[in-house]
């Protein structure tokens, strides 16, 4: 690992050439509006769902530049309640890239823009296939990772493909 | 087990009276539109969840009576893209009720009315929470009961929401 | 009539095979949102409207497996009037095929999840008119009644359907 | 009727002021949009229908400067298709007004920008009932005829009314 | 000027027939909705502006009977806040016709119905460009004018125009 | 100028303590969807007017902490044309701080995420007012300006704001 730290996957040279995690990063921010909320002034679960699959298709087309559909999303907890009125802020990046697949990464937070509190709402996993005008899967260019941090979510989304593919095979049993 | 078949938590007795599955079992059928899709006509994944969320909601309240927020959704699994013009039908019943929250399933199948053929497109399972007016948890009526596939997912439920505490446990260490 | 009590109408021997009444059955349940509402936080007759066409033309679809576009509707009353926050519920079915055309009956309910409390707001007959894709008017399968109900609205919407053609008729004159 | 052409429910004096059918008058226009359309690309009956509700309201609110809601919709027919793209034209008046309600007819027309080519759609008739802020119904101004065409629809709407109510008893029986 | 009131622009003979102003006047109204509004109940600026474009989009279709798209908008200024409930009116006009674009005035207007006042809000200049079907300039009709107020527009839409063009010309160098 | 950098108005201390450039900074984007679009497929015009005004008044209630409103946008001209399917992305900051209100810049990008190309759309420059609760204009944090850019930006949107208060007393004249 130590002797190639920017080809991620140095076994699929003929992919399209790899680009850097900072390429796929992506900020979204939003006001909440009563529509996305419920009668008592919160936003709904399914909203913020909804906005995380947004964030992270657009880190995803960034890296592979081309199409893509959400093959799924892992678990995801809801910690801190957002109120209509604040914002919704949302970052995302691609984790780690496979054959023709990748995982992005969505952090999401709200703020108050009258106290200008910040607090962070979750954290959620999702994962696109890459997909041609024929809506076959194709090819996604490597990931070129350079920080610690990156590094760490590489690595970490690489042992979440396993849990992953291993529950997807017992279902099918 | 056998000897209190429709009384599905005897610890909780002074929770309000328990209600049977059936009442809380919802059904949705939307057509999907442009705006729910993306350029090559499949429904996006995150409006997927949205609509899951807003099926679990409703039958979290059929059960409970009362507002409730979702408190985490499990990993889903999307298998059979949906198509614009296509129906997207969404079954959910709330599967155990704990103290002051419950899990829901939810069953996302597409139709497309020229074929007439039906596809199963995921599962999901989300957690809501009961509660009142200002927002603070609320006690959920107990769940009763009665056929062999509510029992089996009752059962399921509790060995989830076990791994779900976990999980959550670690996270906070 | 008797004598072929599922045959709905033996003339049309050439059109596609005839389906039953529960094919076509729909149930569609939304969240009254702010959006829906004027500003008392009632639903607004032209969303009801909204909703009571797209429950029928599920229905119509189900039936016929192909576009379809509306025709007319009929005189409809709005008894109970429905608070953002409640359930809006929406049951269609055919209550009668035509030659290119049928009638669908919807009904259309309220349920307050809080105190669970179901009223009937309206009921609407919409119809119908199948089209292929060049946009020309397509013959629709028979309907297979069964049950007494199932027979008793057959017989209305041919009684229905007289009236229409005559104002139609007076109209053009 | 010659000796009291403007004030046009003589028996009703402590009503608030009449007002004359010009001031009720009101042109809505929209572009049609893919979201408002079926996927053959013509405007949903449910849409129009919405509309026709819509520009009904404004006539009622600006005939009686007060909450309303739609009490029924009296018989639509659609006669010529609207497409994505196309414009969609509304036009609304009071043409009766009674103790605690009014009949609003609505024309409804499509306009073709490239071609400049202009069609009748449909005529629809709306009865709403004026609101207080308790939800309560509460009087009508006196409608102000003036013209041949506007004392034509003040006697049929006087006649449809009576059907209406002649209806609405039978249903109750 | 005085011998030829009726030709706005004498140089453009191969182009499409004048059309009068008149055939461009469109005048849009729409019930302000809790989704335009901030959390005070405001509308929007960003929605007005929305609403301004779409109006003089319209307008701009009927003078010209061809797809169009925004070039530029004027400083627009915002006198009057409009509420959620209240009405919003906009009625506009094409000024004057260039070579392949127009410029559109547009007049906002808000509406209480229920104590039935009515306020001005702004005034916008809008500048469109017309387009074919391959997304390439098209000439526009000239524009016919006939009243004493349609002449000042006219005139002073030329001398903006000059102003625009000095301003564009001065950015690009 | 030189003796007091990070003070950008030395003459108004008993306002809020000033905050820097950066604190209101924000990065909007965007999916371009199809209602979003003209029968061609480019966004409309007032589509992108309406989030230069969110993303404006997002950068506004980072700086100033309070509702706010639009009080005025200057001259938009669009130059490059966005597509269905294309991001647009906006980029917004406090440009100047007044008494009660704000110059908020804005600018627009379209990114096509197959092509990766990034083409610059407009500038925006929106004025903003800070009211309360009550609405009434409440006095604005000053803004602390540090880099050359930053400065040139300050300096700029006091000749501008001078501009617009000599448009707007010959208007009222």
């Amino acid at each position: 690992m130590k002797s190639a730290p920017r080809r991620a996957n140095p076994n699929q040279e003929t992919r399209p050439a790899g680009r850097p995690v900072s390429a796929s990063r992506t900020e979204m921010v939003e006001v909440v509006l009563p529509q996305d909320a419920n009668p008592l002034g919160y936003i709904l679960g399914g909203r913020v769902m909804h906005l995380i699959d947004i964030a992270g298709a657009i880190a995803m087309h960034r890296h592979c530049h081309s199409h893509a559909v959400t093959a799924s999303v892992d678990h995801v907890d809801f910690r801190n309640p957002i109120r209509v009125g604040e914002l919704i802020i949302l970052e995302s990046q691609v984790n780690r890239a496979f054959h023709t697949s990748a995982e992005v990464g969505v952090e999401v937070f709200s703020e108050n823009y009258v106290t200008g509190e910040r607090q962070h709402t979750t954290s959620a996993l999702v994962t696109f296939v890459a997909i041609d005008e024929h809506r076959q899967p194709r090819p996604v260019p490597l990931l070129i990772v350079k920080t610690a941090e990156e590094r760490r979510r590489y690595r970490e989304a690489g042992v979440r493909r396993k849990v992953r593919l291993a529950i997807r095979a017992k279902h099918k049993e």
